[in-house]
């Protein structure tokens, strides 16, 4: 039955889907990461002027880097942030602190620089790409011609407690938009991308799908988002209980889920991740939204994870969970919960730092240090 | 009793203290950080785009750095990491698995550009020193002119195991030559510090003086070095007993413990941190052996404390004890155990990016953004 219905999502997709023949050619596509060139880049890292191993994650993250590219030998690569912005119905059940028109606001904020990711993404020599795909306004031709990417899907989710937040159609939408993005990177050049999202009442979706997704209850799941008191977080629980007795998505299938309780941004990271695994690009996951968009895309193609650098873990509950699901280990542990992507862009620092370990240092024998 | 033997020591520092008046005096003249600015750089903080708090430990990062400092609004740092080189007699009890000499060769990789501090401070924009306070042999010219700075006050640290490893007035000398080195550093507009080290055999030093300063057994802070076996580990545990029962350092009196079981590096780190302190420049420690000078220094002068950033913890089993002793939480844990500085180095791009925070982002008002 489960299988069935996912072959039915599939047939939906490849309908849909115009970037490559059908979206099952296009999942036969992403290839697992070879490990092939694994001893010789070991062997560069154990000659260069350190004991072995003694550079920790930082060596790991080289080598990572060189696999999931397929090079030999790396380069600092141009970096991208690819923020997704997007609407929920259910903010109307007071499950965040903030008006829905925060996401739209944001979307400016970004378009000018003055946002958290902005400065983080600055920091690591990164650009941002700001992706509309589903904020619940027509934004002005002002903030378009300031670089916004519209891939609206949606108006906003509808209000999940009273049906799905979105039709399969949509979800499917967002995902080719998110590979899309993927794509449009590639092509300018970019070689680690990361991901980001705006979308008041966000957590709320990405608590649900985590919830059905690992198998957990809501409770287990839900934080307190952008800071809401105990109170509201456990109305926030209810209204996910209720979504997910309601709507009854489907584990086995990860678009059902994404339709149901999900939203467009999380869809669209979900294509984003599918598209840079498709594309050999190394894609770094940030906080909890991101990462529930993450195991969608883990759960859609089982070689998506080979591609993807876990940022941090943040103060979300449900976010050690994802990524222990995925089975992808944090580098940071900051108590970040801003999203954006901006725990992602904490990150890049770190792999650019790991690149330039593996470039830049010098072997015993080159420095005339006894081994 | 202690107290006693602490004085007797502060005596000893009077009389080779040429800086300051008296030791006493310059330990006077460390204060704690003002908390008075605390409310408002959290006011500032809270009114950037973002949830309060959701930056977690960056934004503790932006505050900790302005008060440290004394600044109500901070800039981005001149950096400087400083690494201490000094050799260790201990290493005569096959206590490591590289010999003596790549203490002085690694001295060379530094000036040269090609170790891993140096490519982590350039990855951070930091400048490095390289500082000879007690290595095990006579530089020639060129290596000299190549930026080394001489510091030294030992050649390498006498066996510890058949007697103290260094008399109390070479500790002194080391502290101070720490001391002058901040000096240096602030006079030439360093605003951000961190140490380093290089000297063959200095885990085995570094877990003697922690185990008696925390009052621990040394199999409880002994770890594997630069990746020694298990038997290794097992021999340095029993050189590190007998050195303490023999010399019998006084856990009440740092510069007594760091004469009879340290190093010239350790205690060139303890003064290099107090330094920093007298001329309020925040300090960030790196991994075991830069903390056993820190965790010397903060048992010299309670405040120095204050001024410290813990950059990571290390895979060294001893490390985490030290920082929970100091009290100071490490922001990285990426299974470093290289020491030079290279953690600190990377905690330096995070403490620029803390500081990018509070400076560039948006205020709700000036982006326009509902509160």
């Amino acid at each position: 039955m489960e299988e069935f219905r996912y072959q039915h999502t599939l047939k939906f997709i490849e309908k849909r889907f115009e970037l490559v023949d059908s979206f099952e050619l296009m999942l036969s596509k992403i290839k697992p990461v070879s490990r092939v060139e694994e001893g010789r880049l070991q062997a560069h890292l154990d000659n260069l002027t350190k004991p072995v191993g003694s550079l920790g994650r930082l060596e790991e993250l080289a080598k990572d880097y060189c696999l999931k590219c397929g090079v030999s030998y790396p380069h600092i690569p141009k970096k991208c942030v690819v923020v997704f912005a997007a609407d929920h119905g259910v903010t109307q059940e007071n499950v965040s602190l903030y008006p829905k028109e925060v996401t739209y606001q944001m979307v400016r904020n970004f378009l000018n620089g003055g946002a958290g990711i902005n400065v983080l993404a600055r920091h690591a020599g990164a650009d941002v790409k700001i992706v509309d795909i589903g904020v619940d306004h027509v934004f002005d031709n002002e903030t378009i011609q300031a670089g916004l990417y519209n891939k609206k899907v949606i108006m906003g989710t509808k209000n999940m407690v009273n049906g799905p937040a979105m039709t399969k159609d949509e979800v499917i939408s967002a995902i080719t938009a998110g590979i899309e993005m993927a794509g449009v990177c590639v092509q300018e050049g970019f070689g680690l991308l990361a991901t980001g999202e705006m979308g008041i009442g966000n957590t709320t979706a990405a608590s649900a799908v985590t919830a059905v997704l690992c198998h957990k209850t809501p409770e287990e799941v839900t934080g307190r988002g952008t800071g809401i008191s105990e109170s509201v977080r456990i109305n926030k629980i209810n209204i996910i209980e209720k979504s997910i007795a309601l709507n009854r998505p489907d584990p086995s299938d990860p678009i059902d889920v994404l339709a149901k309780v999900g939203g467009a941004e999380i869809a669209g990271i979900c294509g984003f991740i599918l598209g840079a695994a498709l594309h050999k690009v190394p894609v770094i996951t940030d906080g909890f939204i991101s990462t529930a968009g993450a195991l969608a895309a883990c759960r859609i193609s089982i070689h998506a994870k080979d591609y993807i650098f876990a940022s941090h873990v943040s103060v979300e509950k449900g976010h050690r969970i994802q990524l222990e699901q995925i089975g992808i280990k944090p580098l940071l542990d900051m108590g970040l919960r801003l999203g954006e992507g901006t725990g992602a862009a904490l990150a890049m620092t770190l792999i650019d730092a790991a690149i330039k370990i593996f470039t830049e240092m010098a072997t015993f024998e080159s420095a005339g240090v006894s081994n």
